[in-house]
């Protein structure tokens, strides 16, 4: 397969991709054939704000695979650096693991650590930027339910607009066709325009509602997310949108008998309790699926990229700077300036925010 | 010995205690034999509320057999859950998992956990509650020492009154008979009526006294525990209880030969330092102990329950609400209302708490 | 080797340390030979302060040579003991370990340690006193480099009064003859007189100059050290010095082409971010270096002295207490004064405090 940084979902090819979702479901079938697949690999987890639930599924994956695990875990971690730069932190650290597994609130911060890390990066989250391994736990858990990703129906419901998960996931399936979207939201939580303009482009359907009675019968998929209290400014805002899209059994009984539900967790009470005993309730399974397809990315980067040679070229300087404030490239001042190019459009290489030239 | 769910000491029988003990006394004599015994097998560390100690404990315990560890350590690990529910956070931690200590500061948490997890939960403390394996750990050394629960004089030393360590312990030794006890405390720091009500049905004999030099020499084990500073309203009650029942050297030359002092530890300053020379003085043996223990209940429970089936049938539903407003039921509302039946008294299942039908 | 309990670098023999780092330097060779070498092995890391480096280096060490680590690693461990005694946590520790680090803010805690613990005792830290594995870790560097500890010309640069490891690099350097040392400081942030009046006695030339420019062109070895802002009284005096002592690029063109650059790192400002790319630049291979040399100190350990007795003698006690505030025998009162002699005068063997007897 041949990957080495994960920065991004979309940085891993279609090709790549269903490699790596037949390596997962291999290890998924015959964990014991894999248990000594990283022995005396060491993983490091730097996580610069705390993150529990994916570090302890990083964690887990490494173990499985009879690898080890070192790093830290929580903001007091602050502590890690006395005020040294990400820069220095990454190249000792490199020194010592074999592969690195970094989340930091700054967005660009994992891209910024690829450059100059001896060993493969994987980005457990850059702020609101990306979370790529979420990302491959839907997909993988889609491919393990349907098989394909094409011609299904697929609802997203809940907190579109803050939701970084339903980003990542339309983008990625963005690269697929033949597809039917739902976009279930408030007005004022509705998926962003950059989303919905890049889905427009393609050969796939989209549609925006504001129910989930308008469409969960013709649903394949059901994705939902958690609406966010601190994403409100007062309590009666969030009481009023928060119990919009609660999922209920009743409203179960509409949806087909082979839908899924899907949830990257935790949720609190968008679904209720008894749903969860519902067969179509696959966010449990989900959250196991992320394990097996983070085993089959470290396997990938561990084995076939331990001990890289330091990244010799960077992309010229670029006279453009950045202008978004959470941008790791307006945080450590030492990095480089870098644009990447699409359409004709220049985006900051570090968190994609569109540059003016 | 089919250990499932280690919640309550008394669960256990005293058939497969005797093969625990058996199994711990082989694992102490020769730890070599078992550094491999759970090789591959992970057990996750749910720790609640911080107990570095018992966490440490269950660490080394899974270490030395060979197994790995992963969890979460303090209170801002709240960040785990997001509000999530402790079902949710089983179930998933459960797939991830072998075995699963849990430490929760709410009564009747492991329970609870129990019903949900796909794997042996083992109760690490649940508020003031249950905390199965420090009995263990005491049950243990008796059984190493003396090589019998009969015919012994048992006396149990300082804070009886909030110790969940010697209610616990004298439960668990109230299932033997021809045994003697002295609960030696102030008149407001005494034991609760339930254990010494418990202790008064079974073929023991009770004494209760305010002073060390009244037992002192008729013991074969004293029992100290630790008066907690924070339990007392001043600190002047602090410092006149506090002093009444250190034991000191002195005292010692009265106490029989073959006596042993037990302590759950940490000790403060019940216990004078010079004690602790005395080969009397068993504490730090009792604590090597809780490791051999400890490895000989995951070994149990990792080898023959691993990824067992999820609990299908739950006892019915109650009309009685349990009040105990420290009971788990009363913070996860989702949970069923359970009932257990013991001499035509009804209790909680999660708590034990006495309820009114 | 025949090494024990490691609390300060020149308890170890010029012999004994030639051994390690040729043990050193065989794993840095060939780190697979030694991937099982400590397999079933347990290190303790009690950090009563958090250093989240530090405890990283030993981490892996121990990771590499395939043993477990257990432990933990902040402030909030105060939780650890519930007023325990040191002595007492680390009698319990002892008993699961097989070797214990210990990283502890109080001067001396670490030899208080090694009088309770039956496994070896490695000194990760106590407070401003010692740091021997940081010391392992520059003299291993040097002798990688040079392959000798004579005719070098070694400056020493930065806050040369408050900093704890160039005092014990010059301690251990000071063991050997015909070195030159350029002592580069502003006149407030001079070496203390006990380091110079200790190189002052040996067969080595000292130098004490102002600044860089003087020197820079003699060196072989430039050590440089952080500036840390927390030593001074306000935010001008701290700016004023700091800046005096960045190395940039346009110095290095004074440097001969073969000097090293050392650094304990974290650095933050006093070196340019560019000067990293000099090939001359060795801090991040001294960090690396780190690793090699734990290795080779817990290999030793480990291998040799796992299990040991308890230490049965002590030092007869003193009349003469030790007067500095923050050695440990004023904390942990149970504690034995205990001298040691050298030249006549009386230490302090805790914190090496010179005493009035």
């Amino acid at each position: 397969m041949d990957i080495r940084h994960v920065i991004d979902f979309n940085d891993i090819t279609p090709e790549q991709w269903d490699a790596l979702c037949a390596l997962g479901g291999e290890i998924k079938a015959s964990p014991r054939d894999f248990e000594r697949a990283c022995e005396h690999k060491i993983m490091a987890t730097l996580f610069y704000e705390p993150s529990t639930r994916t570090q302890l599924s990083f964690q887990t994956a490494m173990m499985r695979l009879g690898g080890k695990v070192m790093g830290f875990a929580d903001p007091s971690s602050s502590s890690v650096s006395k005020g040294e730069t990400l820069r220095d932190t990454v190249k000792i650290i490199s020194a010592y693991s074999d592969v690195t597994v970094i989340r930091n609130p700054v967005e660009g911060a994992a891209y910024a650590a690829s450059l100059y890390s001896r060993v493969p990066i994987i980005n457990a989250g850059d702020g609101g930027h990306l979370h790529p391994t979420q990302t491959m736990t839907d997909m993988f858990t889609i491919q393990q339910n349907f098989g394909r990703y094409q011609g299904l129906t697929i609802g997203l419901c809940g907190d579109l607009l803050n939701g970084r998960t339903v980003h990542s996931l339309v983008r990625a399936l963005s690269r697929y066709e033949g597809n039917t979207f739902y976009f279930i939201s408030t007005a004022e939580l509705k998926m962003p325009s950059y989303v919905t303009e890049l889905l427009r482009k393609t050969n796939n359907t989209l549609y925006e509602v504001e129910t989930l009675d308008e469409c969960i019968s013709r649903l394949d998929i059901l994705y939902m997310t958690r609406i966010q209290r601190e994403r409100f400014k007062t309590a009666e805002d969030y009481a009023k949108q928060s119990g919009i899209y609660i999922l209920t059994a009743e409203k179960m009984k509409q949806a087909k008998s082979d839908m899924i539900i899907l949830h990257p967790l935790p949720k609190v009470d968008e679904i209720d309790y008894d749903v969860d005993d519902d067969p179509r309730a696959r966010y449990f399974e989900q959250a196991e699926n992320g394990m097996y397809i983070r085993m089959a990315l470290i396997h990938e980067v561990c084995i076939n990229n331990s001990r890289i040679a330091m990244p010799g070229a960077y992309p010229a300087p670029s006279p453009a700077y950045c202008r978004n404030p959470r941008c790791i490239s307006n945080h450590e001042k030492y990095l480089p300036p870098m644009i990447k190019e699409t359409d004709g459009h220049h985006f900051c290489a570090y968190c994609d925010h569109k540059l003016k030239v």
